[in-house]
């Protein structure tokens, strides 16, 4: 495949720019069963939509998904599921100054430099936006994970710029409009937000991902591992520049003693490996982590080329996002569930038959 | 695919366990006209195998390599090579007190759960043992890259536990057992290790690799991004639990004006993307970062359960690397190659006409 | 992938039932700066679509294909194009008879048993309609390879039950609603249709396709052949039932002096092989032909089972084809171009420094 | 992947060249717990071995398969299972006369102009030797389907050159040097051999291959259809030159009342479909038959031209089969059994919840 697919049995093809017609993707191998309508697609969809709040772009795109296939009397059939949302809110002009300069920091340059020449639209494929599909793509995996295994994946803001979440309490997750875990931090989030916007500037954060109910047995060793896909899975998300699993970075200064997650008949103890040992899910939480960096599309002026190679300057007007990070929680929660659900489709094929002799552990930490 | 390949248009299918009779891979897409014999794989395959010095496992291997085919009259053909090393230094019994219970922070357990039953002879299959043979295949991608296109991909080891390499002397990197780029940390190394041996206790490590002439346009958006590909190549090394990209996790508390790189007709003018925007690479140097844990194969105890669920204490003679981090570098540095190689054979395939009309800047820094 | 994409460089992802909304695929991996509009590939969607005849199904679809993505400043971009055909004439209420019964020879009861139930409207996935979307991407495919390489995809119908072309006068096969490339028989063939039309029957067909100006190198043996992926991408489509290249299954009494092409410094002499040595395109045309048996829905009446196993007769409603065969002409000339294309960008990237120090044979015959 | 790897979930990727040291593949995805050892695979490589009649080449390979990984303890470990096969007996002189010049009808010229050289030794990559691997690899998936679902593949010789097999008696196969399920035949095929080999000639031949005891519902649509999937492998094979299912080219004068194979509560009346509708299997027994070409290597020589360019007579001294059909009954056994197990275990992955609520009627037939 050229690049636009990711998954195995379970597998996500996307297409769509910032500023054509639509974006949209086909999501092949859902098994055939699962109760699935439009509406189970938009709250997650609606959790990452844009100018939900004054802290990301204030674009506005209803960001409503029209199923085109693969659903029949209310249930999948197995076969591909076609996704759609149409583009509505599209300033194009906002673009022409930067139609013939390369924001730096930014995959103008690259773009340029691989194809010849770019849609300079919104970042035509380069933007975020065609984030949206994978949301709605994820959602059918998360829905039919939690469905058939019990498994759940949630994700949250653990820092953004030098504000980190100290507590984790899921239920204030989705009561503020930047994911924090942590109540008491999001007064601190919003006047630094605000702040930055004033600015002109942007920033980056950490979102964590954690899957619970996870069964023993997902990944396929040696280069389909389960934490490797996922790292494949959450490096593509426009912005990342770092994933981690459990002790992540921090196990450079371990010892053996302190990282390895001992056994009894009740559980593991701990969960340095981030549920995953070998390539292999242990059944323990996965706890993913990724670092997304601050926007490079700014009101403040940078030092550039143009097409020409000439030294310019470049400013952003457009609607951008003062920190990406915010909306990508519910980007990164559905990686993840595309993920195991491709795994979790491919253990079957290969392990049906397959008796451990052995309680699964995981479940008890 | 079912786990043991990686690499669209250059691709690496590997098999063998740590004490079966053989490891071996086969290489395919290799061009055709490259000149390679055995010895052109040896050097790294002699930076990795185990026995070099008293800080790595004491299991004797001379790791080496034979063609078994692809390469005619010393030139490759474009046909499939196939690789293959004769595991000669087992000591099987040395694992009959871990057959019937799982080392905690080990495959032993997931292996279980997923396929019933394991080889325990060393780990089986999910040894490190199975690692040679990504040094052999990097070794020819390496090769070609540098050959045909003047790319150098160099690795080291950046921390160990507490101690980090505060100076970048390539020309340290060979000349200690470590891999590290600061001579005056080798002494520190060296009693270190001596101690934790000592201790029986193992410890965690951070290898950076760096890719040098590297040209812009590599890499394939959405999901086969350049970045995303590296980032599940190095997660599939063993033990690895985090990847970063240039800035890394520290993007999370950097403002957008200081992590966009500036660019002017003399190049960037920083690097904090690591030599990928939007998923493709600039022509910046690729720089790219993995935190390995430490070994679980311990000779203190730790408590588990056995293949009949009771609570044990395990135990781990047999022969381990109290840091897999030390042989590391030359497993990244595979790694990295095989996923440039494989994404110019793609990029080439896609995008031979295109002239974006604009000198590449990478080169400049 | 799970059943739905074809090709590896330049990959073809459909989606789609026969009475949902819409039908549309993604096509990843065509070069950038291509010129590409919607009206370059409805000739050939015209060439397929119903009802342009009394001869094939009358049920009345513009199959208007909407460019989605991909395409920017009327030339390719290097991203997915995606593409889609919303479905107008739907006549659900004509399938409540097979709603729950198999018809045999369909693939009502293979659905059934494979996923536990089916879209019964118009066959749901397996309808032909699916091809619209095939017939849309291989034009883009047909019109890169005659601008950048001069390749031309022609196909014809080599026979319809006991009728069989005697001629091949290409300027013939556009101007009768059945390809056929003998002017001397369209006549016949009109008859011969007329009554089996009457009769409530169907008939099969032989189609031949030729790929001219190919050039040599193209496929990747050993399982990726030229010859093996055209197999594959031929018998893909609905109701083939055999597929040769060459002179196909009269190699079995041919001799080894009759079947070699034997080669001077003007070209090859004779083409018994089709274009296609140890899986490699020799330069020569490529000569595919395939079988097309007769459609299963029938207004005769056929024994049959329902959904509770018993024994019951079916009789189709329902407008269909007597002759699959007819509209299946640009259907397997697009699945040619589509190999073909995947293999031109294949080969690129693995073989673009060869030198092969012999000029082409092929295009001398 | 580069063309050396068939199968998605079992997969097989091969290496190897005539007179290399070594062939070997990778299977990869079969699931643990199969027992097997080498000498479960040497009954199908001594069927395809050369040497063991007249009527083939007389190279001398003992062809003994070396297992070295994937399996402990006698059984399947569900990791990839690496076979090695040495050569032995090779006779590089005899190829001196073709080094340079290119047999008509043979991979020499397509190999050269892909590649730019090649390996002329025995056809180098393009010989038929690497089939054995197929046999080997084949053989574990006939033995794992065997066991597990009651699947069995089995093949005969349908015509050799004017001779046809005109009964099938599954018990003679094995009896005679030509897989020909008719006693009647044997001298006849006998005699013709004889006189074709003192001519110095060669002759084309059909296998059909019949599996038997297969489920319903393998197979996925639209590309990676069971028979589309099986015409892929099938042509994969050396010299082949058409696939077909079922009626196969018959359909072409078939009216629909004719090959529409209907159905009753004890199953189906007949089998035109070759147990394959709309690209899933019908659990009727799998019909498929293929045509291959007469050797193109002869000692009868031929024109053609060499590497400069000027025209040539070759001859073909060294051992070469006459007719390669005659071996190539358990490659094409080899193919069917590795798509089924294939799909059997992509199948499984999507769709092991799905109850059909109807009895398999293809047993019945």
């Amino acid at each position: 495949m050229s690049g636009n697919t990711i998954g195995k049995l379970f597998s996500v093809t996307s297409f769509g720019e910032s500023h054509g017609p639509a974006i949209g993707c086909i999501v092949d191998g859902c098994p055939p069963g699962l109760e699935l309508a439009a509406g189970d697609l938009q709250h997650d969809l609606d959790r990452r939509k844009p100018g939900t709040s004054r802290h990301t772009t204030q674009r506005r795109e209803a960001d409503e998904v029209e199923i085109l296939s693969g659903v029949f009397e209310g249930k999948t059939t197995g076969t591909p599921i076609g996704l759609i949302i149409r583009n509505t809110d599209q300033r194009s002009k906002d673009y022409s100054g930067i139609m013939d300069r390369f924001r730096p920091g930014h995959a103008d340059y690259t773009y340029n430099q691989k194809y010849g020449f770019r849609d300079y639209r919104g970042g035509g494929r380069s933007s975020a936006r065609e984030t949206a599909m994978r949301v709605a793509a994820g959602g059918i995996a998360k829905k039919y994970l939690r469905e058939r295994y019990g498994i759940r994946i949630r994700g949250y803001l653990a820092q953004l710029g030098p504000i980190k979440a100290e507590k984790l309490d899921w239920d204030q997750v989705e009561k503020n409009p930047f994911f924090c875990p942590d109540a008491d931090k999001v007064a601190e989030l919003e006047s630094y937000m605000d702040a930055l916007r004033k600015e002109g500037n942007s920033i980056g954060a950490r979102i964590n991902v954690a899957a619970s109910g996870m069964p023993a047995g997902l990944g396929e060793p040696i280069f389909d591992r389960l934490d490797a896909e996922l790292a494949h899975a959450l490096m593509s998300i426009h912005a990342v520049k770092g994933v981690e699993l459990g002790a992540g970075f921090h196990c450079v200064e371990q010892k053996g003693t302190e990282h390895r997650d001992e056994m009894t008949p009740d559980g593991f103890l701990t969960n340095q490996a981030g549920g995953v040992l070998g390539g292999i899910s242990s059944g323990q939480d996965l706890l993913a982590s990724i670092a997304l960096k601050p926007t490079s599309s700014l009101r403040l002026p940078g030092k550039t080329v143009n097409r020409d190679g000439d030294p310019v300057e470049v400013v952003t007007e457009g609607r951008h996002d003062p920190c990406v990070g915010i909306r990508a929680t519910p980007i990164a929660e559905a990686m993840v569930a595309i993920v195991v659900m491709d795994h979790v489709l491919r253990h079957r094929g290969q392990n049906m038959d397959v008796d451990s002799g052995l309680t699964d552990l995981g479940s008890n930490c």
